[in-house]
């Protein structure tokens, strides 16, 4: 059983980076195999219907669907844009729907969002479960925002508040159980 | 009183460019001035914070924001894609939102869509409307779906049910009044 | 100009009741008319399609119709449950969509939300203007929530931060300006 | 392994009814034990936290979650109302979400929903999966919706498009295998 995390982020020094950085701590701690990928490495141009009708799925995406197809669970970490899902990420979301057999199909997915504001992210992941269940991925139910992010983390990276980090090992247990399950 | 057109699709023979043509058409039958935009002439990268900081607002982008200054209205035809946005879109409105003072703030914004599918592209208008709103345009509670858009046009371009071209033309008239008033 | 103010809560000590009374002082001080309404005066059983065959629209249904008709904008504030609209909000909703013609068709509408929780109701306000917009209201883009609303107020019923009630009232202002313009 | 089966509508000649109907017997047929139970059996006042502090639950409501409790999986056939899910039953969530533990909480949930118009309810849907999910729930990605749904159904009970009911028939069996998965 092993996992991946990915924060949906290009920024290099992103909050959500640091939130991905954290969950794989966290699971070293809680024995839980998992291994962080950058969304910076996918290489993905804007979807175009003709160019893929030309061109097939770009190499950049070809990889992304290769990669998660090793694991049994991803965790991705995302920010709100507009109050609602980074285009960026939708756009490998889209991308990544046109291959066959459809990959996000069956495919088990636990979402973060760490933000600088006040509410969290936490409209952003609600619209963001839409495109992931209406492609047949099982979206864990409860999921993890980090709110006031800039402020959240002490120097080693580590939530100050330790409630809340308690409350991330306890979803992050929850959902390598979950992923170990097979149906 | 002038409305801009724009279907937000980067495919060539897009049925949404199809939906924005015959809006044209109906909007001049209406006197009423508008202009279309290709989504295609406006080039944005994947949106990265790290970009705009050293960067600023890509030159595609400062170009859609300065020519949708130049209007009243907006009308867009967005295609669903993965029962939601597409990621493409988002990512220009994203960038879009960068600019200060808001550029969306204030807009008057009408959203059709165009679908090969049965339902339309309906899901994927709720959710664009959550961007667009979260950044202050008045986005017309009504909208337009062409459901089965694929054998919707008669060789002229006009819809073969001629009640639901009614129904755009309308919607059209209204959203033009709407436009109209200052506020 | 006149506005109706009203809490989406039957609970006699609801912290949305004391922000619709705020919103009263407030506009007050705007010199703009307004009148609170209470929720709890409309009676309404469970919406039943077979009840309304039969019987038409309850009393309370119809008072509430006519009564919002003398209004050019509405104020509604409404508490989040489970993640959405109050289940007993929406059924008022429904029946009164079930008037003709449609009674919320061009209606004005400003969202309000206390919220004991630190994400201040933002959830449920988003899902509760999908049902109205469907309806042809015109919901104001922005909106207003009450986060941690138990500590928020003071004794005489202002918010102990200064500047959140400088936005709502800033709010409250650009609503009562949009609610006199006529289209 | 038992399902239960449940339309969301207090209609007596509800087509949900006849939707729920439908995979009673298309889950015999599939030698998947299943249970209807009637929405109209379980008296539920409107939400009033007074009410709930000074009398607790209704009767109606501890009777169904007594029920849902005996059974691995819930079908729900929910009908949509102005776009989004009926106050009637969102009370009923609402309600329910007050029981301690957390009813909700790991329940598998299907979701139909019949219309009898061309969008098939699937607006609903999308919007009531929000809060069984913030409450909890393993809410099955793929859902099954019934457009056109007044002239849908043969004399027996079938739907006249043989594709549509295997695809109901796929669906319902892939929910089965689900529900009878422990996690």
């Amino acid at each position: 059983m092993k996992l991946m995390l990915m924060a949906a982020s290009l920024r290099q020094d992103s909050i959500n980076k640091k939130l991905i950085q954290l969950s794989h701590e966290v699971l070293k701690k809680l024995q839980v195999s998992s291994e962080i990928k950058q969304f910076n490495d996918y290489e993905q141009p804007l979807y175009d219907g003709d160019v893929e009708t030309s061109k097939g799925l770009p190499a950049g995406v070809q990889q992304f669907i290769n990669d998660m197809n090793d694991f049994d669970g991803l965790v991705f970490s995302v920010p709100e844009y507009n109050f609602s899902m980074p285009g960026t990420f939708k756009n490998l979301i889209d991308w990544v729907s046109r291959g066959r057999p459809m990959p996000w199909m069956g495919k088990k997915i636990l979402l973060l969002s760490a933000s600088p504001a006040a509410a969290g992210g936490v409209r952003g992941l609600w619209q963001i479960r839409v495109p992931f269940e209406g492609c047949g991925a099982f979206v864990f139910p409860d999921m993890f925002t980090l709110a006031n992010a800039f402020s959240a983390f002490d120097d080693k990276g580590h939530l100050t508040d330790k409630n809340l980090e308690d409350r991330l090992e306890g979803l992050l247990k929850q959902f390598a159980s979950f992923s170990a399950v097979k149906f």
